[in-house]
């Protein structure tokens, strides 16, 4: 994966930056930098932070033109409410965030992601200087998301390429064979009609697959299958 | 792809409200269902909610209990922060968003999806009352999501799952709560320790939920418990 380093572009509430600092600790995202802020970062930031993303605040670096601010990047992107569908407006032309994801996933270098001034977005000029735009899906009927949403969504999305996605142990593909043979076990047990026990199998097997049963649901239900044809079998 | 209500249980802050308001609108939801909430909706919700969102604050349904305001929804599903790596706390085993909108895409009916309170989330009770459960990845060092942005992630993943549509016709509630309740009398007929029947339960009633199940599969399942109560009765 890529260096991330975050760039909001002329920031105007403080609300907001300390909003997106908390979603960059979400994410394990810490290089956060300002452009030209046209608020203070002040209490207010501080509060929408919260305590532990305090670090992103203090160590976020502050520019006075976004040519500086960009001069350390490998590639920049742009993120952008607005969308077109027509091949001629090439600079507007925009990938989803998991598209984006998949492209630089691959790419050692630094990226810096920009996001523009609430409600506005980033200014026509700036677009243009993007090595690629990213564009959130939504709603056409309200698709101007709060500035720290759409961080967030991003950021998630990056996350989850990069990171270790955890998982719960799940029980192995024997596991579950041996338990749809105890189920038809018990099918036996309880005298189950014959012409509908291989369907009802079959569907015991789907459902138990889609359930994705951790190891420890295996041996209960093992178990409570175990017990019911005991009591069946002893009658 | 089924219907989405977002219920907030017992907000404080009415600035978050309304911030889940927007991101509602941003994705196209429409039904926000507020339970006991300890603040006001107004003046600061509408602010964050910004003019377009307001009328999902206006049209939002107020409960005084979780109960009431579940009461009509086929599949109840809980957001959590608390993520857990022991399989055993089977009552903690979540999905990713992206999993979540994978399994109930093909569902047709009502989906709940509960947010607790900032930075508490939902309480345990409310938990166990769950057919599922959603976990957004973070970063361990800072797991604690804002609740909007939480929202905002789940909102979109469903979003990006709309498009794609199979539909089939789903087990409603009240059926999966008659499947558990056999399942617990398969439990008492079978004598299965007392001491372990309540999480033996809740776990079923998570897989079932888990293996959003059809119709038909209600049925057959429903089927083969009677049988293996009778059988064990017999005995």
């Amino acid at each position: 994966m890529p260096a991330i380093e975050v760039v909001l572009v002329r920031p105007q509430s403080e609300g907001n930056v300390g909003a997106v600092a908390r979603a960059m600790m979400n994410f394990g995202l810490k290089e956060l930098v300002l452009v030209d802020p046209e608020c203070e970062i002040g209490v207010e930031a501080r509060r929408r932070a919260m305590h532990a993303a305090e670090p992103v605040l203090d160590r976020a670096k502050v520019f006075k033109s976004l040519t500086r601010a960009l001069a350390r990047a490998d590639m920049v992107v742009g993120t952008t409410g607005v969308k077109t569908k027509n091949p001629k407006k090439f600079d507007r032309i925009s990938l989803t965030p998991r598209e984006f994801v998949d492209k630089i996933k691959g790419f050692e270098g630094k990226v810096a992601i920009l996001f523009g001034q609430e409600d506005f977005g980033l200014d026509r000029k700036t677009i243009s200087k993007c090595d690629l735009l990213v564009t959130i899906p939504t709603s056409e009927e309200y698709p101007i998301m709060n500035v720290s949403h759409a961080a967030a969504v991003i950021f998630y999305e990056l996350f989850q390429a990069g990171a270790r996605v955890w998982k719960s142990k799940r029980a192995a593909r024997l596991e579950i064979d041996l338990l749809v043979r105890q189920f038809e076990c018990l099918l036996d047990a309880i005298e189950y009609p014959m012409h509908k026990r291989r369907k009802t199998t079959v569907m015991f097997r789907r459902m138990m697959g889609r359930a994705v049963l951790s190891k420890w649901e295996y041996h209960v239900m093992m178990g409570v299958l175990k017990d019911a044809i005991r009591e069946a079998k002893d009658g």
